[in-house]
């Protein structure tokens, strides 16, 4: 496991009760001994004990030694960088699994693409895990079901095998394209739910919205080749619905603070990052647009983010487009 | 408007401020006289002045009298009943819509072929409009979308015009058998959230709950002849979201005294009505069964209402069903 924030944490602990040994690398020497002297990660997931099989490190060549499975859980916008110094040590013939839900800013590309050429491997090769998953709750082993996506349906029911337990029910799926941007769109649509319901929308208003929101997730993936039908699943509305519902979403917090009236930056401060949708709208707007695509929840999300526009413009303006069919 | 209860009152509004004159017709004449006095209706709509335009009325045929669009808002299980005393006053020619969202105990039918039955009306006639709309937060002109589906299109296009207005956006549809299957199963996939609610369940396991919900109403609905992308949409996820995330919501407060260990009778005593959910999941399971789908919410949701199954113990079931493609 290759990142030691709340996710990858979690998900460590997931693999250890389903029987494998897992090395769980962390960036900081002292984030990876913390973990080996007190069996918990308390900066990631205060309070949860870890199953014993999973070792901390922060020794990159000793994670990644002998690993069939391989799991990557960085920040998304790190990505390439941290893939590119990781690809001379990533076992021959592994599994290299995406947990990570955003797009690559500039390049407009999803995570499995950026794996693809940045350890050059082969598609089949990478596999996406994506749904429903709040980590703090699937630490505290809240039942939850999950996608695992791949082209190769070997190594996807591997990976479904090896995360299986009695609180995680995994699904497969083939559509990698439409697991990826549900996972990576649903952050956007969240900030705008947060915001809405700043503002002291009603939940008529904010079902709309993860409707609307939806389609329009459902419209982009389409043109770049997804399955409609994934939208409709746990990877599109699953994901998309527990994030706006749930005080733990940063993105919905974040929007929350922006239908307030912070700025950026004041919502920066306050929420103590960036939630992942804010950088994300930038590419997944570049995206729409290259395909000709409208996506006009995005459009919205991005000039409040970063064109200064009232969230409550943007609102209005959302609500009062043109009567058509649905 | 035949039917002034919450949502057969809140409509009356729409309408009367989209610039209609609107004739409500109440059972009992106490409550259309309260309404003529006070310009309220007290008992469904507490505190929400009614435009000038509405007059109330308990003269069936005086409410009748050259309307071109009959709307009908009565509980669901009494529309039969009503429409055979009705038929006879209804103006030749004149669009009947229902705003029910049920299915009819015994003979399984959706609310506008009852209406297409028992008025002997060609289906051309008979317009469904159903969506996301918790009629106290359209009372209170919160921004709302909607769905108003018909198989002739010139007259959900007019029902269209008829209400359309700043905080209501009207789309029309030719899906009426997925909006009225959309409407009812999403009552009774609220009362199993309101269950998983009350014994704790977090966001992960209730939006798997919401989206399996959608997955099990779209396959009855293709069964039966929708169109599977009306789920998608707002009379489908749109609704079954704000239905499941209200506290306003009826089915979802059921469900939630269900899943504090009361028996129907003390939910029903809690309650002080039986939620429509509680009769329909009868109708909607045996409907499934008559077309050989698998509905296992609605299923489980029956055997905790009527067959006094424990409600951990159908939430456990529907958790450890066996492992599969999504």
């Amino acid at each position: 496991m290759l990142g030691a924030g709340a996710w990858g944490t979690a998900f460590a602990k997931i693999l250890a009760e389903a029987g494998s040994d897992v090395a769980l690398w962390a960036r900081r020497e002292s984030v990876a001994a913390a973990i080996r002297a007190e069996g918990v990660n308390e900066t990631a997931l205060p309070g949860i004990k870890l199953p014993e099989r999973i070792s901390a490190t922060s020794d990159l060549a000793a994670a990644l030694d002998g690993a069939g499975l391989v799991f990557l859980a960085v920040p998304s916008q790190t990505l390439r960088g941290n893939l590119a110094d990781w690809a001379a040590h990533l076992p021959d013939g592994s599994t290299l699994i995406s947990l990570m839900k955003g797009i690559e800013l500039g390049t407009t590309k999803r995570m499995s693409q950026v794996i693809v050429e940045t350890a050059g491997v082969d598609p089949d090769r990478v596999v996406v895990v994506s749904g429903p998953n709040l980590a703090p709750e699937i630490a505290a082993e809240q039942p939850a079901a999950t996608v695992v996506a791949g082209t190769d349906p070997v190594r996807a029911q591997q990976v479904q095998q090896a995360i299986a337990l009695p609180y995680i029910r995994p699904y497969t799926s083939d559509d990698v394209i439409g697991c990826e941007l549900g996972g990576a769109v649903k952050n956007v649509i969240a900030l705008a739910y947060g915001m809405a319901s700043a503002m002291g929308m009603g939940d008529n208003t904010k079902a709309s919205l993860i409707t609307r929101g939806l389609a329009e997730t459902a419209r982009l993936g389409v043109a770049l080749g997804a399955d409609p039908m994934t939208f409709a699943g746990l990877a599109g509305l699953g994901d998309l619905v527990a994030t706006c519902s749930s005080p733990l979403s940063r993105n919905r917090t974040f929007g929350e603070h922006l239908g307030r009236g912070e700025s950026l930056e004041e919502a920066q401060r306050a929420a103590r990052q960036t939630a992942e949708g804010v950088k994300s709208c930038l590419a997944i707007r570049d995206l729409a647009r290259a395909h000709g695509v409208e996506m006009p929840i995005t459009e919205q999300v991005e000039r409040v983010c970063h064109e200064g526009v009232d969230p409550r413009v943007a609102v209005k303006l959302l609500m009062g487009r043109e009567m058509k069919p649905e």
